[in-house]
């Protein structure tokens, strides 16, 4: 019988329950805990709270796979420590809540909210927004969140650009793919959305050039990662006007510290790390689903290439 | 050679090119302008900014139809002097624009964007929203906007409930009709959006004992039309904790008096008749198209029937 350590230990009570009832559901007979002994470990359900870089998988003989709980896997992936199989969390839940947000900030500044949120000069201005289909949006990243947030924008009538590293197809949307293609992907779009994962080669990709790509005033979204963005450049190009606003999710450093100059621009918003979260019963779904393949000698889903690093 | 004349003056040069090119493509040879003698006139187009009350139709001995150039034809439906047909707008432009408004302040609401806009605290709060399918909506009116605005956020994962005078199938949607269906509608949903046209039977229909059918702490928008709300009720449940929050893009007078309780409640947001327009180069063609039908002696679409109202 497999043994399986839950180790992101601060989450368990969401999984104590559902975790092994998918296992069982998926026909897999299987011990899983977050407290086993190390040389008894067969699988690895990854999410640690602490400092990734301290995980030490050299001290399980026996284990076969490692199953990220989290989408990005940027922290685990360069571990010399890791030597078998990783695969990082494809979830439903996690991608309605990431198309939630990102669909949501999209309409929030095509419609001009803010503006009627914080309006103290109660200003009555009777001019409705451009439709959808006048503000191109580009999607950089057109994997399992990608994908869906381009395809919920398409429907709400967005013309989207997506841009991935190999070229993708997803219906409705103008797809570009490596370097050259992003140019293309950028050039005019009045909100671009990060949904890259973070490698050496995505590490501020969106620096001053690409930034100025855009048209003139558009808006940035980034649930990606925080080191997708030259940040130096991103307050330059919002200080001059290039461009209109930020909403940032996700930072170089989390919390965002206190002292940092994004909590007070005028024209950032901050989000706390929120636009999606992994949940729990449809998240165990997919880990038992993978480890019932693991045991049956099938090939795991959603596999990381560590060359790639994604 | 039928002679159209354009009652809504301020709007002509949105539709000088527009509706003549949209009357020749549907094969109609017609004459369109903002002024003609009142005996040359045989339809007219409407939506005037003054006092619609003060339209006098009997000017017009050779009338057939009023077009409006407004989905909600409340200030003209009931004139005396209109004994010709009325049809009301249909537009996918006006559609598109209020499913992007209404989805929008839905997503603004479930995820607790104003915490993020407005957050002079730089508070760090890192949990993530609930998914929308936890977040059943309400959606009251199920014509053109309404089964649009349901269709939408179905396909963002609500559960949604609909409400019309008869019964209406809209997929996905949980339809409910007549009085007794509107108990069913608003029991416990987390957001109710009005959609319905004003009449005698819509005025006042969220009283204080509807609001209080919803979900505690749930939000309402209303882009239908102000007197659907009792704003009495509304600041009242409002300030009770009872309702959470109150989007309003319509209001008993408008522009929304300077001294209105709504522009400093802290849990109202105003926006200023905005959440969609009729949109010249698409509203042209569903004129022309009816245009064409009248000469063609075909039914009219869209036709308003005085005793209901709408
Ligand atoms: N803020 C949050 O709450 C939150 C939650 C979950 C995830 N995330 C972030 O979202 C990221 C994406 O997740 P996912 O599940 O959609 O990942 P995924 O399925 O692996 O998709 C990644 C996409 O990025 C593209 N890509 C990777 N490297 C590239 C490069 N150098 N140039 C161009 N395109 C490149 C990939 O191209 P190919 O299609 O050619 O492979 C793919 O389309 C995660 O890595 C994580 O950082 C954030
Ligand atoms: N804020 C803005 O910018 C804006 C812009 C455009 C329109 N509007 C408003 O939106 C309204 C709806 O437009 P629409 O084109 O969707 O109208 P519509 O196609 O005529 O649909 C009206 C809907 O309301 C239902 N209804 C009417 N009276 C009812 C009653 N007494 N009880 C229950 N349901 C009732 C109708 O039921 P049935 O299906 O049974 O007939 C229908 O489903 C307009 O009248 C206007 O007031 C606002």
């Amino acid at each position: 019988m497999p043994r399986i350590l839950f180790m992101a230990g601060h989450r368990w009570p969401d999984y104590a329950t559902v975790l092994p009832r998918a296992l069982e559901e998926a026909g897999v007979a299987a011990e899983v805990s977050p407290d086993l002994a190390p040389d008894a470990v067969d699988y690895i359900v990854y999410g640690p709270a602490g400092d990734p870089a301290a995980s030490d998988f050299s001290v399980f003989p026996r284990l076969r796979a490692v199953l990220s709980l989290w989408a990005g896997v940027e922290t685990i992936v360069a571990n010399p420590s890791l030597t078998v199989p990783l695969t990082r969390m494809v979830d439903p839940g996690l991608t309605a809540g990431m198309v939630e947000y990102v669909t949501g900030h999209v309409l929030r500044h095509h419609l001009g909210m803010d503006a009627h949120i914080v309006n103290p000069e109660h200003h009555w201005a009777n001019r409705a927004p451009p439709l959808a289909s006048e503000r191109p949006v580009a999607v950089l990243g057109l994997g399992a969140l990608g994908a869906a947030c381009a395809t919920a924008l398409v429907s709400l009538g967005f013309p989207v650009r997506g841009w991935s590293r190999t070229l993708r197809d997803v219906p409705g949307v103008a797809c570009h793919h490596g370097p050259e293609g992003l140019e293309a992907a950028l050039g005019g779009a009045r909100i671009a959305v990060l949904l890259l994962p973070l490698t050496p080669g995505t590490e501020n990709v969106m620096d001053a050039r690409r930034l100025a790509r855009l048209a003139p005033g558009a808006v940035l979204l980034n649930p990606g990662r925080g080191p997708l963005v030259d940040d130096t450049a991103l307050l330059a190009a919002l200080d001059s006007g290039a461009l209109g606003h930020a909403t940032l999710d996700t930072f170089r450093t989390e919390p965002l510290p206190r002292e940092h100059p994004f909590w007070s621009h005028p024209k950032v918003t901050v989000t706390p790390h929120i636009a999606s979260e992994t949940r729990p019963a449809t998240a165990s779904r997919a880990i038992a689903e993978n480890i019932a393949r693991a045991e049956a000698g099938q090939p795991l889903l959603h596999l990381v290439d560590p060359e790639r690093g994604y």
